[in-house]
C-alpha cells in the first residue's frame, strides 16, 4: 500500500476536492471538556492552577512560576551555539520586518501611522514528547523586536523539572517569568490572570487540542489575541523531472514525522519522478523505521503524489491548497514562485528543505495551516504591532472640507451632530 | 440628570473599573437564532436566500445579484463630488500603506517577504436607517490597493430598490457585483457561496448583532476571515483648560448619535472645563433635539467626564481604555500623543473632530472597539495583504548549518527525518 499517485487536471474536481476541505480541526469535544477548567481558573485563580496540575499532570507544585534569572543552568555549549546561531538569524530576518511610524500630508492635513506593540504576550511551549524549544525562539523574537514590554512563557511542569534548555532560552531571551502550568489551565491563567500569573493580552505557540480549544474559545470571547489556529503540519512540493526524488521523499517524511495526521503533497509534471519518489518513500521506511506506523499513516492516508499536465496546473493547485510549507524544486524556481499567491513559507531550490526554516535559516516556523494562508500570514513582527492611525486637521482644510462632510452626513442621517461638530469649528460659528 | 463628573486618580479602581470591562457584546442569543439560517444557506443555496429574504425583509426577489455596470444611476453631482473627494483622500492615505516585497541575505541565504492579497472579499453594507455609504469606501479602497482580485458588496434589499448611491459607488469602485441579501443569510452566502453568489474568503463591514454573530461564528469555523469584531462606537477625549467646551460637547454627541449604547469619555485635568462641557451638553440637547432620548441615554448612562490630577494620569487611563477614537485637545498634543500606546485612530488638535475622519480626511473609520485596540489595528491595506515568507538556501550554507540542525532536531526528537532531510543534501551524501 504505497503512497497514492493520482493523474489529474483542473477538471478532476472529485479527486482533488478531498485535499481542499480545509476544515479546521473540530474542537467541539475539546471545548466542552475545557470550559469548566477555564471557569475554575477564572473563579479560583492560583488555587485552581495547583489543583488542575495535580489532577492532569500528577505533579504537586509548590510554586506556579519561575524567575529564569534565579536558576542556574548547565546547557551543553554545542547546543547553546546552535540555538544562538538560530537566534541570530531569526533576529536578522525579523529586524528587517520592523516598520517605522510615518506621516504625510493629504489634502492639507497631516495623516499618519504610529506603530505600537501589543501590551503583553504569553508564549506557550508544549512539554513532554512535544518539547520544541525552537518554537520559543520563533514566538519570542518577533515580539521582542516589536518591543512588547511583558513576555511570559507558559509550559507544563515535568516530573524532573522544567527542561534546562527552556530555562536557558528564557534567560537569553529575557522572558519575565516561566509559568509551569500546561494545557487549558495554562492558557486560562494567561488570559484571565491569577494571583501569581499576570494577565497577557496575546498568546501564541503550538499545543494539543485542549490548548487549541482554549485559545480559540478565549479569543472568541475577546479576552486574548491569538496567532492563526494551528492544525496538523503540511508540505506541498512542486517539482519537475530534474528534482532529486530521494531529497523530496525525505522532505515529505519530515512532515510525516510530526504526526499521523500530517500531510505531504507532491505536485509534478513528471510521471517518472512520481514513481521514483514513491519508491524512495518505501526505501526510507526500511532504512529509518523510527515512528514507522505514524509516518506510514501520514504518507499512505493523508499524502499524495499528483501528476498534472503542466507546471501551470501544479501552481494552480498549490494556490488552491494554500499550503503551510511550499517547496519549489524546478528548473526555473523564480518564475514558478512569481505565480504563487497563497503559502505560509516558501522554500526555493534543491538546498532549501523545510527543516532549514524549521530551525535555523531565520524565517518563522509558526505558520497558518489548513488553507489558512489564503488569508493569514506567518508569525512575524507585524503580529505584535498595531497600526494606530492619526490625523491633524488644519483650520483651513476643515473650512474647505465642511461642505462635503455636511452632504455626506446628511445622506447618512448623521448631520445633526457629526455635521455640527465640524460646522461649529468653521469661521463665524465660534 | 446631567453627565456624571468623576474625580479620580490611579487608585480609583472601583470607579474606573466599569469603563474597563471591555466585554465584547454577548452574541450568544443572536448566534442561536442564526445557526439554522447559516445551515439553510449552506444546504439549499440560492433557494434559501430567496426564502429568508421574503421571510425577514418582506421582499420577493427575482434576482439575488446586480451587476453594477448594468444599472443607470442618477446621483446628485454635489453628492458625487463629496464622495469623490473622500475617495481621493482615502486612496492617498492607503496608498502610502502599501508595502513592497523584499529580500535580504541572512547567514548566506536569501530570505524575504512577498506580499500577496487575500483572494476575495465581501464588504457588508447595512441598509435602511443605518445606510452608511461612507463605509463602502472604507472597506473597498484598502482592498483595491492591496489588489484583491474579486470584491462583492453584500447589502439588504430595500422596498424601493438598492439606493442609487450604493450602486454608483459600486460602479466607481469597480465592485464585481452587489448581492441584495442582508443579515446572517447575506453573510452566509458570502462565506459558503451559492449558485449565484461566489464564495468570498474575507468579509468586512458593520452590521447588526445577527450580522456580527454570523461573521464571528463563521470566522471561528475557519470559513471566512473577518475584520475585528465591531461593537458600539466610542470616543475618548483628552483635553486641558484651553480646550473649547462647546466643540468637545459636539464631539461627544457625535458618538452618542450612533446609538444609545455608544460612549464618550472626557479625560481632563481641569474642573472648570468639566463643568462647562457638562453644561454645553445640556444646551445641545435643547438646541438639537433630534434622536434626543438615544443621545441622552448614551451620554447619561454610558458616558462620563473624569477629572484626573495630571495629564499623565489622563494618558494612563486613555491607554487603559484603548478607545476606538481618541481626540487630543491640549496645549502640547505631540507630547501627549507620544505616550499613547493603544487607540484605533487619533485626532490631534482643535480642528480634528472625529467626523472629519469618519468621512473625508482619508483615515479609515472601520476601527477596533471594546478595548480591541490593545491588540488590533484599524482596517487598512495590511488587512488584505499576507506576508508570504520565502528562502533560498545555498549549498554552502546548508553544509555550514547542518551540524546545528542536527543538534537541534535531536533535542526535539525529530532528527530521523528533519535531520536527514538536511544531511542527504550535504557533500558525500548525494
Amino acid at each position: 500500500m504505497p503512497i497514492p499517485i493520482l493523474h489529474c487536471d483542473r477538471n478532476s474536481k472529485e479527486e482533488l476536492s478531498r485535499f481542499l476541505s480545509g476544515a479546521r480541526e473540530d474542537l467541539s469535544t475539546a471545548t466542552n471538556r475545557i470550559l469548566p477548567i477555564l471557569e475554575g481558573v477564572r473563579n479560583r485563580g492560583d488555587l485552581a492552577l495547583f489543583e488542575y496540575t495535580e489532577q492532569f499532570d500528577g505533579i504537586k507544585l509548590s510554586e506556579l512560576t519561575i524567575d529564569p534569572k534565579s536558576v542556574k543552568t548547565n546547557v551543553d555549549p554545542k547546543i547553546k551555539e546552535a540555538f544562538l546561531r538560530a537566534k541570530s538569524n531569526i533576529e536578522s530576518f525579523h529586524n528587517a520586518q520592523k516598520r517605522e511610524s510615518w506621516s504625510q500630508v493629504v489634502d492639507g492635513n497631516r495623516l499618519g501611522v504610529k506603530y505600537t506593540p501589543v501590551p503583553s504576550l504569553a508564549v506557550y511551549a508544549p512539554g513532554g514528547k512535544a518539547l520544541y524549544p525552537s518554537s520559543v525562539l520563533m514566538g519570542v523574537i518577533p515580539a521582542k523586536i516589536a518591543c512588547v514590554p511583558s513576555i511570559q512563557l507558559i509550559t507544563p511542569p515535568q516530573k524532573n523539572g522544567i527542561p534546562e534548555i527552556l530555562i536557558w532560552l528564557a534567560q537569553i531571551l529575557e522572558i519575565d517569568r516561566i509559568v509551569t502550568v500546561g494545557g487549558a489551565q495554562g492558557i486560562a491563567a494567561a488570559a484571565y490572570g491569577t494571583q501569581s500569573v499576570p494577565k497577557s493580552e496575546f498568546i501564541v505557540g503550538p499545543g494539543n487540542s485542549y490548548v487549541a480549544a482554549a485559545k480559540s474559545f478565549l479569543s472568541g470571547q475577546g479576552l486574548i489575541g491569538i496567532d492563526s489556529p494551528a492544525g496538523p503540519s503540511e508540505v506541498c512540493i512542486i517539482a519537475d523531472k530534474d528534482a532529486n526524488p530521494k531529497w523530496i521523499a525525505c522532505d515529505m517524511l519530515s512532515q510525516a514525522e510530526h504526526g499521523e495526521d500530517s500531510s505531504a503533497i507532491l505536485l509534478t509534471t513528471d510521471k517518472t519522478l512520481a514513481e521514483k519518489v514513491k519508491d524512495e518513500l518505501e526505501i526510507a521506511f526500511v532504512e529509518r523505521p523510527k515512528r514507522l506506523s505514524m509516518k506510514q499513516k501520514a504518507i499512505y492516508e493523508n499524502s499524495s503524489i499528483i501528476v498534472f499536465p503542466s507546471m501551470d496546473d501544479c501552481i494552480w493547485f498549490s494556490n488552491e491548497l494554500a499550503p503551510e510549507h511550499l517547496e519549489i524544486q524546478t528548473k526555473d524556481n523564480e518564475s514558478v514562485f512569481a505565480k504563487i499567491e497563497h503559502a505560509g513559507s516558501v522554500f526555493l531550490g534543491p538546498y532549501s528543505p523545510v527543516a532549514m526554516g524549521d530551525y535555523i535559516s531565520g524565517t518563522n516556523h509558526i505558520l497558518p495551516t489548513a488553507r489558512g494562508s489564503r488569508i493569514y500570514s506567518s508569525l512575524g513582527v507585524d503580529t505584535f504591532l498595531k497600526r494606530v492611525t492619526f490625523q491633524e486637521v488644519t483650520k483651513e482644510s476643515l473650512e474647505t472640507l465642511y461642505p462635503f462632510v455636511k452632504l455626506m452626513s446628511e445622506l447618512e442621517g448623521l448631520d445633526e451632530e457629526h455635521g455640527t461638530s465640524v460646522k461649529v469649528r468653521t469661521i463665524g460659528q465660534k
